[in-house]
């Protein structure tokens, strides 16, 4: 098909055809064809639909169909022509399938518009990285738990403001993030029943009246049920919206992990060791590490939630039904989209990879008097003392402690006595690190009995 | 309790006070105050778990708890005096419960930290609005559903591009937006299932040496079970990132239903008499009737979406446990959460109050050959015609109309049969838009039955 | 150049070569290839320099600065064969150029790092394109200009709430954008100012000990002095910030005046008729004219904006020097740069082939008692009434015209009279929205004549 | 002013008050009051201009003007009634006028409109933000230059990627804060210029048929002219956009410096201590020293661009004139305003407080072989040796410290000339983070006399 034959199209009201300018920024083509696999898809449901119906013959329904299969194979072989004069992916596909099986191909726009299509075609798309999303979550979320369950009695500073507070394990630290990307897998999940309705049907914008079978479309292509109003099914780009939400959340749990990494790998901190594979180095400065995909994975919440203020801002104040603004829905969907899938990896292999330097996490932890609030809630707990009291008491023994230029637990019992009287020989089971995590036991706390606790629960539910 | 023993909560250390630059950056309680009955609700809810659990005496939890209904009490009446140099909303309670009750006030604080504590609070106070917005949701609909239901067979024009492509029913154009509306109720509710665990209990960020009781906690203040792991318990903020989405794209909604009413209201449209209560008009020209409030609503997604921006961009990044940027999270909810509501009044009384110009929009529908689809379709659906050949036909009989000075319906069988001898005289059941939006039975569809089905469904849903 | 060449660039100690991950998410040449000119450009003033200062030999300058030359025409001949294994522009580039010249390329990269290179080359790109920007900003006034001036007298109806207010003229109103546009020329001149100074030597982050001569790179690139910190030099994005922020502003301009021109194409304003060329159409109905490149004019301000958000969103908290997340800069810059050409181009186009429907224009002007405020003007104006009694004669004055079904220049002076008494017949020079438009002559009113003045002052300002 | 004469502004056509929904989402009273003092200077300037035309009495000017300063008093006092029934600031300041002047309070809105007046106070008002954020910058600028001049010679590392790259000085790592300050403050006088145009005459929208003197009142109020279009003057809000863009990027500075201070104010880095007036401590963990100032300036940019976003937003697709929408541009300035200010005030104090950690700046800067770069280069500047070959040298001399567990300028020149026998003694005058920083001669680079010299020009800048 020519241009000139495209331009047929639009009927021969147009004078002039559309310049350069023009066809710049209207065909779609050179990113929508990435929907190819799914407007395939959802022209060969379409058209046994219609032969069920009887709108169309079986002979045209077959001859439909296997087109299309011949057309998806050639562009799955890279031999597929795509034409800019063709605009979409839909022309383009409609047009050589004309080539291919003739006549019978004109028959597939029947009861259809390019308006429901494009949406049915999107959704799908979208479906799908939802679906490798919660893969991409459920692999980080595995190798998050083997870390976690390697270091479920490791010691590492607890922070706050960046400043030790009180002492964790490393299996805690992991768990949080694996608490985090799971109620991204949740978010996404409900994204995916919430837009599992077909717009295919819905045709221009006010449906049809061929006696079509919206519920068979919408089985054939996994949908729970048609969407229920002609007017919003074409001119709804919810689920893109949600779906970039979904996804600027989990970007910025990640960025989160990411800054973690780069201040551990850090000389200063050296907590971790990242691999090889994940780093860069400086041919002659062999401890110099650079975490350039930590730091990458740190930047992606940009172009991620940038994605998804584009897409609001396109939406703001569309009147109904269908306006040519929402064709900037996929771009953005489909960077954000590749962008979160190669974070998740990315973040996976890295984390697999990773070591942590235990005796460094160990060090870090036990300094800055660590423990002193274990202290104070021991005076609380057992002798009964008032809290602020408690708090008095401990600041003395700290201080203390500070000037002999030692840590708490080295201090004896005499000392410690030399303060309050009543402090008893059991005052040293919760001093040290290992003492402290060790008495968090409270539900959900860096206990290492806890953190196992909950790696077993998440290991469960993801069985 | 003075600003010398605010400090004092700091311990000794710091020989100079904070400055008044300081304290206006760093002090909360200017805007936290409005968390103070969430922050009594929790607070109630551990002095009852703590002495449960034998941690404190009952007649100290009693005191505790009537003391705090009290201070609630005052700051109800407005009689509460806020303390800037007590920081926040948690100490300027705690230092006067110690006024009002004394000693025991200072056991509150056992087993709990500020940072758990906020997290609670917020996370009530989300709630309540999550509960607000699917009641202002709820209201809305119901007014849609009374316009549809009214006007379930009233023709319109169906635009794309602005431009009239096909009639569609009034009724139908209300349904589109219960559709998104409907699709915000349910966001708003899978948003508040997920965020429905109790932070209490996980202390400064490692959990508790005490033997406390999460579970009860949690049940006391409505929550489905206590956080599972304290790290993410006391730097999460996805449940307010999360309604900040879910209020965005409602707010997105909202513009797209604004716009309308704006262009609809305007003399070249006049498809809606907006009410006096909800314009504003010129004491000079009558006709001049200002659509303040759903100017107003459109704008309004700028606010609610800038504060979606604005937390995302504090969360980005920031490594565990708690970070003090995390304090920046609710001036921005409020303000979203405040306006949302607000728009969802003004929306609900606009639409109950407007008046369709049931001839106007009618006339408009008419216009343009709208109904030249339904008579292509014709021709496929009954002569069996090639999508393409009855295209070919229609735009004849349409410039034959245009050269008569008439619309399609107009044409006499005769004028029809001279461009196709086939068309029989069932082709009118099909032209004039009340025969076309009848016709469009598909599922979801503009035919009133349709719509009428529709609403009653939804009727049904919401009883 | 092999992989396994370009992993030893990082020296011997990685013994895993990065897979796959880690080369998708790190590698830039897939985008910064579009640098390859400014990189080129950038390494040719370099070496001239380098040799001027004799740290590298004329030959050797000569011999990379011809074979950079080389390397150029192979790119824009399109048979450059890119490498990812060599990540980036400038090791594709520096590789080429050894295969070309051999040894001598080794010394180009003295006193130079690939921080301060990417730097120079970006601001050279970005540079290049607020070039671009301004140009096409100057074009679209011109045709605003012309547009202006054949309908300088040419009355419409001034809108507030999209509700007639005033009667206004249509140069007055293209003049409007001449204004917003003329700001964004002006934005963009002082962004070029400050961005303009040069960041080549600045090296890895800290200067370097060759005797460079930054006066000298600068001026031969165009810049006009260097960067005069070396760590700032590196890190810096600002350039690239403004420049989407200026951007950004400009594509709300233009969002403003597509949203204008969708509401004047519908079949209810029919203020325009935009050409056959920027509109798409039905084959079957022939009104049908949907501004299909006016809204996509409208939408562009979304991945504008949004590649704002993204940039601004990876500045964000990054600590000095270099961070790799900055390699996320480019894309967001290539892809809004292109759209808002495009957008201004399309613009240009359309604005240029417009019609204005001068009786459709004029007939709106004249409804809804558009002068009713010149009425008041003279009466306060004329008669020394206060501006409240004006009020109140000209509501009299209206009601009677409504009673009547006439507009108040039709109605007699006996008419004006029995309300008022003092009016006269010259009231009747500031009914009628000729009269109205020609008498607001205050500096940057309506007027005809002040719209041919400010079309003077522009026509003179752009020679 | 009772309610009810406030709707009769209106005039009487509204049947039904606008009730308690319409009036929470339509006044701006609550947040517009803040621009009092520009609306009375608007309109004294106003007053003057219509006497000195003749348009109204100089008695009546007189009597205005003086009127306005009683107000202007009243409000600055706290003594002013703001009543939310007359909606605004311009209709609060006018009522109260006539309570005490009477009659003549009404000529003042000869010639004028609250839209002109509006754009008018707010331009004002940013305007002065804009002169007071240059203020703020060159306060903080002078502080940096002060830590800068102390530690010109002070070597600490310079990071990439958070790793060790080269020593450079502490007042290099200043200066390059004041570089992106310095920019900060020519972007904002830029905006300042741009905007500095006066509203005031546009009236309604399309100028007046007053004989007033635009000049006159834009000289009063300190504009370089007036604004050139009527439609643009009352619809244009640029200049807020552009003053918050401006503060975004300031705001994104300010996040960076904040970021680094949390890093070195932990435990593990100790670069700096912050003061105790800018922390926030443990009363039991003396060591604990929380950077909360600098947590919160880190957080501040998201509030700032948040706003930027939510008006960009709202700006996006509004026709021209006024609409309603606009309504929304204050809040959005005025918090981006206050938290600007804010910060930027924090960080004077806190970099004027802080306290770098010498001895630990230093240490840091001379681990990880952070000099190898500079032998590397001296084996290309003095010896001739081509850069490849100079690396491998290099890495072999690191590879040998490595091995005897000492850094390069520690090996001795006998172990140098193992490796290579050219090396000279003189090798080790570049050698040792002091001799490094001190060698990065060229402009703009780390060496103590470049730093000073930049220092001289900044000083000299400001002065």
């Amino acid at each position: 098909m020519t241009k000139d034959q495209a331009n047929a199209m639009w009927g021969g009201r147009f004078a002039a055809g559309p310049d350069a300018i023009m066809e710049a920024i209207n065909a779609s083509i050179g990113f929508d064809k990435r929907l190819a696999a799914q407007d395939i898809a959802g022209s060969r449901a379409h058209a046994a639909m219609l032969a069920a119906q009887g709108i169309i013959s079986d002979t045209d329904a077959q001859a439909i169909r296997e087109g299309l299969l011949t057309v998806l194979s050639e562009i799955e072989s890279g031999s597929f022509a795509f034409s800019t004069a063709l605009e979409d992916i839909h022309m383009n596909v409609e047009a050589r399938l004309k080539e291919v099986i003739g006549e019978p191909a004109g028959r597939l726009h029947t009861a259809r518009s390019r308006n429901d299509q494009v949406a049915t075609d999107f959704k799908l798309w979208v479906r799908d990285q939802i679906d490798a999303a919660v893969q991409g979550l459920q692999a980080l979320i595995a190798v998050l738990l083997d870390q976690a369950e390697q270091g479920a009695d490791w010691v590492m500073p607890g922070f706050t403001h960046l400043q030790t507070a009180q002492p964790v394990t490393w299996g805690h630290h992991m768990m949080a993030y694996v608490e985090m990307f799971g109620r991204d897998m949740s978010r996404f999940a409900d994204a995916r029943a919430r837009m599992n309705e077909c717009p295919l049907g819905a045709a221009a914008l006010a449906g049809t009246s061929f006696p079509i079978d919206r519920d068979a479309t919408a089985a054939a292509l996994g949908f729970d049920r048609p969407a229920a109003n002609s007017l919003d099914a074409v001119s709804d780009r919810d689920f893109a919206l949600e779906f970039l939400s979904c996804a600027s959340i989990c970007a910025m749990h990640l960025s989160r992990f990411a800054e973690e990494l780069v201040i551990w790998s850090s000389a200063q901190f050296r907590f971790v060791t990242l691999s090889d594979r994940f780093s860069t180095g400086s041919s002659i400065m062999p401890q110099k590490k650079n975490p350039d995909a930590a730091e990458l994975i740190r930047a992606k919440i940009g172009r991620i939630f940038g994605a998804n203020v584009a897409l609001m801002m396109v939406m703001k104040g569309l009147p109904l039904a269908y306006a040519k603004d929402t064709q900037e829905d996929k771009e953005q969907v489909f960077d954000a989209a590749d962008n979160l899938m190669l974070a998740l990896a990315a973040m996976e292999g890295m984390v697999k990879d990773m070591t942590a330097n235990r005796p460094a996490l160990e060090a870090a932890a036990a300094s800055g008097f660590s423990t002193a609030t274990d202290l104070a809630d021991w005076l609380v707990r057992v002798l009964g003392m008032p809290f602020r009291q408690a708090h008095h008491v401990t600041g003395a023994l700290v201080a203390l402690a500070e000037q002999k230029g030692c840590d708490l637990p080295e201090l004896s019992l005499e000392d410690m006595q030399s303060v309050h009287s009543e402090i008893r020989a059991d005052v040293f089971d919760v001093l040290g690190v290992h003492n402290s995590v060790a008495s968090r036991l409270s539900y959900g706390g860096t206990a290492p009995e806890q953190v196992r606790a909950q790696i077993a629960r998440w290991r469960e539910t993801l069985a």
